[in-house]
């Protein structure tokens, strides 16, 4: 990566609480304990790979007060209290390292509507669009080949990356992440039948996205039929994720790949959706719900609730099920032996 | 809004066939039942929420001729045969306000090759790209960022969003809307494996879209291996969508979310896939086919089948050994007891 | 499709062994046996399709040494050893004809950093975006409104479509193809929650893939937290796949439309994954493994495995259990009849 640290370096940046042993030389890269060679960092981000660090050849491995040994030649242990808050302590510096901070301005091959606002302190990049009545606040940073529809508001230090669509009127808080290729604002999809044909239902409504919302790659939030879908403060949704029109949700959730959320249903805060997993439109997650992967939900939900299976049921029972279910060609054998023996003895 | 309606011009919008009572307010934005104040218009679109309206603070709320009930101080019923297409009338008189007609023409920073020929009534949005040999046709809106490859046909009074693609020699009809992101053109998913290696079976022919299909955001349309993949007239696709090479769609079929359709697969006339659906490449689903979400269907299906599950079996008796599947546990103890008792009586 | 073949020009690009009877008319089109006519070219590529070949009305026909039967007026049929093979030659032919060479260079409405190198005999079509210190090797296609980030390298002889994104500092090897949309490089899914705050984990690795990948439209590949997200030599991805940070393939796999694989999951060559399927992350998959479409696996497998379902078990076992399962309603009446039995025998 071209970034060196010297171990006094890197004990600075992680708040070491020790260090024992000289590392042989600045450490360039990070590795897992298992690749790590000489010029590497390693780490101990999980006990399951404690018995890894003894064989590990990085030249420095951040490691927990309690782990018991000791460096090799050449090598340096650097205790913190989290190894992997420490990682991403360094990780940052590293990013800032790596990401150099966006020059301020419109470039010229952008196309920025008269009536667009646009913050002196935002980065306009390569053929962004901008259209009439949009505003975008400062710091925020569009990346390249961004389309901001009309009317529309990104709000401070956000950061939209390449391709990324925000649809007309829709609003983005602070410090909101759109990942390439996010679509914001498209229709919802409704219609009603009449004589056969499918007339659409007008969708009027916009996307709200309040602050420090990250949303991965490809995903899509459509827009209200009226009013506003909401995602709630701190949320994180995952790559190639689906929410449909009018859904709300809470503070803190994190949604994982390739979900999707039909519409009107709300989810309450610090609701877990694992990936691929599908919920059906018009319903409530209480507070603290967990949905396992490939689940599909199809009723509400209460606070706390642990669910898997399509339809999704309580964990633990669909767990017990799930392995007596590969038993049944057992069963039914037994239920046969049964009726013969019940013959026998009549 | 920004946008405002009195009493009378929502009468006269929805064709009302009564009015009681006297709004307080001109109307500027629309709310559920539930959560619409003075100001709001809202209205009865589902009979469960009937208990709902009596505490409604709506300014005017639409109404069926049976409702059953008097507005409040300041409030006014509108009563007309059924409210949910009345609210789209609505809704469309504001969706013809917010967005104004695009002014025709080509946006100086659109590319558009010489030997393209785009209609003078057609709008080509800013960073367009149209390639050699293609048409445009009129009253057609390509809003942003779109691409339109060689030697393909958009037909008259579509709507392209920002960043869909359209492969070279691909064909839509009139009124198609593609969302953005979209995809129609990528190549078929097909290889010969010869010593190892995945040769690439070439793609070479195109997909069609006839009239009426909307296509939501980055949903993905493969070309076919030869010949024509087809949407086709009146389809509605939702988002994150995958139809794989020479798939034919029926008319008015209805496909959710993030389903999958693999290859060659055939839909007759009005098919419906919920959302997160996989279709098995190959097969004939039959008029009216319907699949609830989440299913996995690998066989042909006969006309007005309701299937669900994976793999999808006739949809009633999947809902009842789901039921039965949790039961499991118990049979399981049944058996042991009844084994248990037959040792006791031999 | 505007190309027309004479029967000798077929015959040749085919290599035939033989060729009987005598076409009426050069060939311009290609079609299934059930749906060709004369002007068309058909082929018996599966079994299956033996009956269909005595009706077929195509002008050619590619058939197999050992098909008995002879052609009708006006018919020619065309020995080959595969007919599926001499179709894809066919169709290579095909293809070159269709889509001209690109012309060599930069297109001026293309933005590209003074530090970026693009070779003399690449393309970069309109509205591309190319970011500083990047690299585009000889022979490489970038469509339009491709994106590069920084620091990033296009190997040799790829090509780009439109929307693409390559993310800074992400790696492409020779003949890789990135259809409409994809992203490689967007940031992976990972946060630590302190007091109920997500906090980013920054993800400042890279996504590096191999020679001959071909990647299907808006799929998503996300770098690595650090080191390398990596796609392996001559892996096959379709259409809106998910690929999560830290993710390594081997060579060869094919990865089918709509799957996810979760974070730090490592396929060995070869591995099959079918439409919908999920993979939890931290796997390792052996060689040759085989998961059936829309599957959810929890575990590592081991060689030449063959699972299916969610959670995934070994296929057989699932489609025994599957087909007894549709039966539970009859075993429940089973076991309750032996319990009546039973009272009655006590």
């Amino acid at each position: 990566m071209d970034i060196e640290f010297t171990l006094e370096q890197i004990a600075q940046l992680v708040s070491a609480s020790a260090v024992e042993g000289q590392a042989g030389q600045t450490v360039s890269s990070i590795a897992s304990l298992s690749q790590a060679g000489p010029g590497d960092l390693s780490f101990l981000g999980n006990k399951k790979y404690t018995p890894e660090v003894a064989g590990c050849r990085a030249s420095v491995v951040l490691l927990p007060p309690d782990y018991e040994g000791t460096p090799t030649e050449g090598q340096a242990f650097v205790r913190v209290e989290n190894p992997s808050l420490a990682l991403a302590a360094l990780c940052t510096e590293i990013e800032r390292r790596l990401h150099p901070v966006p020059v301020a301005g419109i470039h010229p091959s952008a196309v920025v509507a008269d009536t667009a606002e646009v913050d002196a302190t935002a980065t306009v990049g390569p053929q962004c669009v901008i259209e009439a009545g949009s505003k975008v606040g400062p710091g925020t940073v569009l990346a390249a080949q961004v389309y901001i529809g009309r009317d529309a508001v990104v709000g401070e230090n956000c950061m939209l990356r390449p391709h990324a669509t925000v649809g007309d009127r829709c609003v983005l808080g602070a410090r909101v992440t759109l990942h390439a290729g996010v679509v914001v604002g498209s229709d919802g999809f409704g219609y009603e039948t009449v004589n056969g044909v499918h007339q659409k239902v007008p969708q009027i409504g916009n996307v709200v996205i309040e602050d420090d919302v990250e949303i991965g790659a490809n995903s899509t939030i459509d827009r209200a039929r009226f009013s506003s879908t909401r995602i709630g403060q701190g949320t994180k949704i995952d790559n190639l994720v689906q929410i449909a029109h009018n859904v709300e949700t809470g503070k803190g959730c994190i949604i994982v790949a390739q979900t999707g959320i039909g519409g009107s249903t709300t989810l309450e805060d610090y609701v877990i959706l694992a990936g691929q997993t599908g919920i059906a439109g018009h319903l409530r997650l209480s507070q603290g719900t967990i949905l396992a992967a490939q689940s599909g939900l199809h009723n509400n939900t209460k606070p706390g609730d642990r669910l898997f299976g399509t339809p999704a049921i309580e964990a633990k029972l669909a767990y017990k099920t799930d392995v007596l279910k590969k038993r049944l060609p057992e069963l039914f054998k037994r239920v046969a032996k049964l009726e013969e023996d019940m013959k026998g003895n009549a």
